[in-house]
């Protein structure tokens, strides 16, 4: 039985294998930062033990991981511009250190070399799989949309926050189980299992992201508490206080969320907090996190995998719902 | 016996019928600006041609028709963030209409949705076809990236341009040829000769518009002469007049195109040109121009059209070159 880690370093070595070595090193030298600035490598991990579940040779998955990876970091570049992001993992983002343009241009080839890898994949479903990942792709620029019409909008409702983070961030999740488990020759209907199985994980991981953020250990989270409300960040947790409070309160928390406000930062994410209790949101975004666990768990279970291998992305789910991947 | 205005036509339809009309509009709208605002549809145009030669359905071209054009609309939005152009076609650039952020991510989209385009062709070659087509949008990047080294680089060479000027302009026209031909039915062979004729197509067409861009009628052209030494582009006119040029006129050359002159706009292009007339460097530009332009019609005698289409793309090569398309 291959262990996560297994996993990730088999992904680790073939990235180092295929570091983008071209000219001109301005172009490339930017992407390989990003990559090798890295992070867990959920995405890819996830995707090769989808392989697995069906077949033990994970490592014809590794460059449609691979593809997947440099995808998720192609789109770090571009929204850390967005955003104007300093930093990323506590280092310089790609346009801080190497400038806007190759900001720009360095993530677009990247998306291009998403594709050069996924490209490589050797599988009769080689059609399915592209339009997959296309899918998946147009999905995720939608999400990042959205997220950026939300700064500017009132109104945002709590339907239109849940389909904002399924296209940013769940469908990745999903479409990467859906290729593993296809190349490594699943039914199509395991296939969608496992997508679904993502995508309400990814789902419950970004519920569970919004309240760490706010009510979390800031020792454990690695970073200071109360991130999204300094950033105006209209999360689950704003908007289920916003439809709880009285009219009074809930135009106190507009007026914080507008920026207008004179407080400072740390008064601000004081005075937020404090309502955020008041009204139990957490307790909320709790319920609606477990409602999304139970849906991946149920899709899970429906997976039809070889057998003594259906634990392993139980365990991963749990893992990553737990912070301990 | 189709003409080239019955591919533009069929071309113009297709993308009118297949607008962007997805949700969030924010994201979609971008895009279809800047393809409404159109230009002359060259490439698309080329690959429909290239299919024809072949075979009589060249509609079946028309999604990966659409994939070329889409591609290159994105680099225009891209490269007009990276040049901080405000102007294209007389209009507003997309990120001077709709802000930085937009540009960015509707340009991300485009080149997804090229690719969502490519993959609606039918063809059994469609693995060689999105393999050509991701090599080209590679290569694209890298012509771009060496453009923008060039504004800081002193000791451009003459291989170095015409290296950039082939990875940046010619090989999305080679590509679109070989496209077009694979998708009707060419052998290897005939797409391979397609994309040297396109490629040298490409170069000769850009040294064209150096040329014209320096030496041409602003009434013909469209655009007041001199753009490119205001703006210090290294094109072959400036490269070649400083091999050319004894060291105290190089010496000036250089002076004018690091910036730091206080003379005004009208009188630099003045001087320059004189420069480049005392050199001769225009007849250079087009001695090389009609090397690429042999090597394209050669490249284009050897391949075994049907009966009576040899000389369509030859017509098309004239007219462009002729920029009577």
């Amino acid at each position: 039985m291959q262990t996560l880690h297994q996993f990730q370093n088999a992904f680790e070595q073939y990235l180092q294998e295929n570091r983008f070595e071209w000219h001109p090193k301005e172009l490339y030298e930017p992407a390989n930062y990003i990559l090798s600035i890295g992070g867990k490598r959920l995405r890819p991990v996830v995707l090769l033990v989808a392989h697995y579940l069906f077949d033990d040779d994970f490592k014809r998955s590794l460059p449609a991981a691979a593809a997947v990876e440099v995808f998720h970091n192609f789109t770090l570049v571009h929204d850390d511009i967005m955003d104007a992001a300093p930093l990323r993992r506590g280092l310089p983002t790609v346009h801080h250190k190497y400038g806007l343009n190759a900001g720009i241009l360095s993530g677009d080839v990247m998306l291009v070399l998403a594709y050069d890898q996924l490209l490589k994949t050797q599988s009769p479903l080689n059609g399915e799989i592209l339009s997959a990942f296309t899918r998946m792709a147009i999905e995720v620029c939608e999400g990042q949309q959205m997220d950026m019409n939300f700064e500017q909008q009132s109104d945002v409702k709590i339907e239109e926050y849940l389909e904002m983070i399924t296209l940013k961030t769940a469908v990745l999740v999903a479409t990467a189980l859906k290729m593993g488990a296809l190349i490594g020759g699943a039914s199509a209907e395991d296939a969608a299992h496992l997508y679904e199985f993502g995508k309400n994980l990814g789902i419950a991981f970004q519920l569970q992201d919004d309240i760490l953020d706010a009510f979390g250990d800031p020792k454990k989270v690695g970073k200071k508490a109360g991130g999204d409300i300094a950033q105006n960040k209209k999360t689950f947790l704003y908007l289920k206080a916003l439809e709880k409070a009285p009219t009074e309160l809930a135009d106190n928390l507009k007026r914080f969320f507008a920026g207008t406000t004179q407080i400072d930062e740390e008064t601000k994410i004081t005075e937020v907090l404090s309502i955020f209790r008041v009204l139990g949101v957490e307790e909320w975004a709790n319920d609606l996190k477990e409602q999304y666990w139970k849906l991946s768990l149920n899709s899970l279970g429906k997976v039809k995998t070889r057998p003594g291998r259906g634990q392993i992305l139980e365990k991963f789910a749990e893992a990553l719902m737990n912070r301990d991947f």
